[in-house]
């Protein structure tokens, strides 16, 4: 049987606690919890702790964690800041080992009582070998466990962890991610983290058989050797994929007053990087544009890419983007032009790369015929898609059935894969027109969900790839026992 | 009287002749141009020529340009590459003084019939004197004068002019722009430029009363240094705001294939943007970000910003990308932040800045509160107030409500401006949601037709913040007289 590791108790347990939970409606954060547990149907006890009531959401309620008849496996902690050492000693004397601390009113404050608060709590938790989460976060959400007291209902369960310093970018990121079919394994919003930091959470992760992609918002870490060693032997196995907060000088301020970090200097993070071989993010949406080719694609041979899209302007821009991106735009054969030639200039298009093949999207089968053409040139190594959702486009009723048509041929392409060349798919659409920007969202969706990892922008797509090859290229650099 | 500029009569012609007039329903590009001119009601005479049809779309058709009964104003032609040098003779002939050459198939081609086609017609316009826009170009596109035979239909005339080697570009532009309602004074599309040049245009724009700023997308132009010193001149009277496409390896030899222009180096376009003050900018989407700070915002008086929007994780990002795009994200004075703590504490919010103002976003009297007591800073130059549709926002009525009424609350108390701070608004959108992301362009739409500079992430308000006051700092460090 196979070593159960320490914290999984924590990620998957049999009961829990919720003090401070509130039976009032409108209850909000902290105090909704039970609620969502109970909507969510966790399988396990759920204890109630509210020395106010018998009976919150018709289950029996609590005075304290010591009158529980069990220890519970996790403890949420919803009550003001000040009362929280009390509880802390409790589970203690209750025998319990898990807990999270919602609750907010410490270091992140900047003021003296807070940071008393901090270190009064750090002593506890040290004293009764607890296992914290928080404070100051969100805390736990684990969709196989039903275990999703916060964030977006999920849809299901995934291979995707996310561990964060922002409980809001959790939020934000759960509805967010799972629209483009990103399932999470575990999303952990840790906070101040007096008890368990993010390397006890990068070791729980990098051996969780549920994991597979690792991603995380950092503000500050302690112990940063220690970090950035476990991030490169976990990086080799299981992609890690972060986002660091607070490297600009307003940015690490920020990072004062919201998590009490100390953010770190812009080149330290830069050595992090070069020497982990981590994929750099710059927001939640970078996150996912990443982690979509991480799970869909296979690596890619090369940097030299294949655009197809439209118009002169277009292909510049496209072509400058790519550039820019680290990523090159190879000529195509002479034998490849000269096939293309044969009925893309009919068209009046042009049979460069980019090959600008605007009134061809309206047009599935010249469209196909062109990229069958196009991507098996031995020049090219992995391929954009750019398709336009432009002014009216969201209002045509023919134009959006041919955008149909075309992305499910996009769709049937990449799945086959017939040339072993990673195929994405970018959408450009005018957001400030509702019924495209409608359109383009459930196109991106559509076909995200489908296995395309597709984007809202060429720059989303150029970046997303080119942190991908970057990704492999250190992999294939490193070799494989070297530290 | 005023003297009119040479090219004033090609931008207000009385007469228009189409060489390559088609009266077929589907006819795309130079062949329906004669059908949007009547369409929108062109108010001068009108001259079909197609040697195969006695009448077009209800007009009589003439075989050739000599056989029209007065020379007229503008000749736009539509047919193919190798039958425009007869056409261009006819035209000296005939006295024609102003063509727009529609047709392709000169030195973008790459091919040297093509090239020797583009030295050809060069030799016929230098020896007739002739004015031509192109040729492989959508040429003119002039809202008060009714000659916009290509791109969006225009809901209005306005003062922004556009000056484009890509008519893609100018397509797409058209139609995005005057959603927000930047309206364009003209728009010209010049492709290859075998006639007039950027630097023409420019000079007309310069002294065009209708157009007050000038946007430019750029591939390469000729006569560089003359070039720089005119760009250097006007901008200090009618901002310049410039896209400048292939400055990459691969964007440069996709221009090559476009208009058959050298895309130049970038260093020499650093120089370009160094000496004369004109605004950088990266895409379409940029040029109107930074023209509504220009159409809507008085200068500022530093790079000071108030950020006001909600979350701690958000208020790391926003302060991040304030600082990289050049902002300083300043503490506010103990006394705004002592008058806010009475309070934005007790919502759970923060006083500081960024201000983390997440809740108040939906209590629009405490998120009023909040700005006017944030803005009054002397710590603060200018102010973006950032703001969520995520998830599930654009599917609930009451949150839908919110949002509207804080967004007039907004748009009003920067219309009254009593600050005198420059206030910009900020939707970030999760574009993947139909809901949201046509909520957020409904929101974007409304408040920029408004007269509020509405962007579409943090990034593009702080980039364009950022560019304006580049701007104002450039003309007031370069003095008045000095070149």
């Amino acid at each position: 049987m196979v070593e159960r590791h320490r914290l999984d108790s924590m990620f998957h347990p049999g009961s829990v606690a919720v003090v401070g939970a509130s039976a009032s409606p409108g209850a909000w954060g902290g105090a909704s919890f039970l609620g969502r547990l109970q909507k969510l149907q966790f399988a396990g006890s759920l204890y109630p702790v509210n020395p106010k009531a018998t009976e919150v959401n018709g289950l029996r309620a609590y005075p304290d964690i010591k009158s529980i008849p069990e220890p519970p496996e996790l403890v949420i902690i919803a009550i003001p800041g000040p009362a929280v050492p009390q509880v802390l000693e409790d589970c203690i004397t209750a025998g319990v080992k898990n807990v999270h601390i919602f609750s907010s009113g410490f270091a992140e404050t900047g003021l003296e009582e807070g940071r008393q608060l901090d270190r009064q709590i750090t002593e506890i938790i040290r004293r009764g070998d607890l296992r914290v989460v928080g404070p100051n976060c969100m805390g736990l959400y684990v969709p196989a466990s039903r275990l999703a007291y916060w964030g977006e209902e999920p849809e299901g369960s995934g291979s995707v962890a996310f561990l964060s310093q922002s409980g809001g970018h959790g939020e934000m990121l759960s509805g967010y991610a799972q629209k483009l079919g990103v399932y999470f394994s575990k999303m952990i919003s840790f906070g101040n983290a007096c008890g368990l930091q993010a390397i006890d959470f990068l070791e729980y992760l990098a051996q969780d058989p549920e994991t597979k992609i690792i991603t995380m918002y950092l503000e500050g870490i302690r112990d940063g050797g220690r970090f950035t060693r476990l991030v490169k032997r976990v990086n080799r196995f299981k992609p890690v994929i972060v986002w660091k907060g607070g490297l600009t000088e307003g940015g690490s301020r920020a990072v004062a007053s919201h998590t009490g970090s100390l953010a770190g200097e812009e080149k330290v993070w830069d050595a992090f990087f070069a020497q982990t071989g981590a994929v750099r993010a710059g927001s939640l949406e970078e996150i996912v544009d990443i982690t979509l080719a991480f799970m869909h694609l296979k690596p890619p041979c090369g940097r030299r890419v294949l655009l197809i899209g439209g118009g002169g302007g277009n292909s510049v821009a496209m072509a400058d983007i790519c550039s820019r991106e680290g990523l090159e735009v190879p000529r195509l054969t002479e034998e490849t032009r000269r096939e293309l030639n044969t009925f893309i200039r009919l068209a009046g298009n042009s049979a460069r790369n980019p090959v600008d093949a605007w009134m061809l999207q309206e047009n599935a089968d010249l469209f196909r015929r062109t990229v069958e053409m196009a991507v098996a040139d031995p020049m090219i190594d992995m391929v954009i898609l750019d398709r336009y959702v432009w002014n009216e486009d969201g209002r045509n009723p023919e134009r959006l059935r041919q955008m149909e048509t075309v992305s499910d041929f996009i769709i049937e392409f990449a799945r086959e894969n017939r040339y072993d060349k990673p195929v994405v798919m970018a959408l450009n659409a005018s957001a400030n027109d509702p019924d495209s920007a409608a359109t383009a969202a459930r196109l991106w969706t559509k076909s995200a969900k489908a296995g395309l990892p597709t984007y809202l922008s060429q720059l989303s797509a150029s970046r997303a790839l080119s942190r991908f090859v970057g990704y492999h290229e250190f992999l294939a650099k490193s070799g494989d026992g070297e530290e």
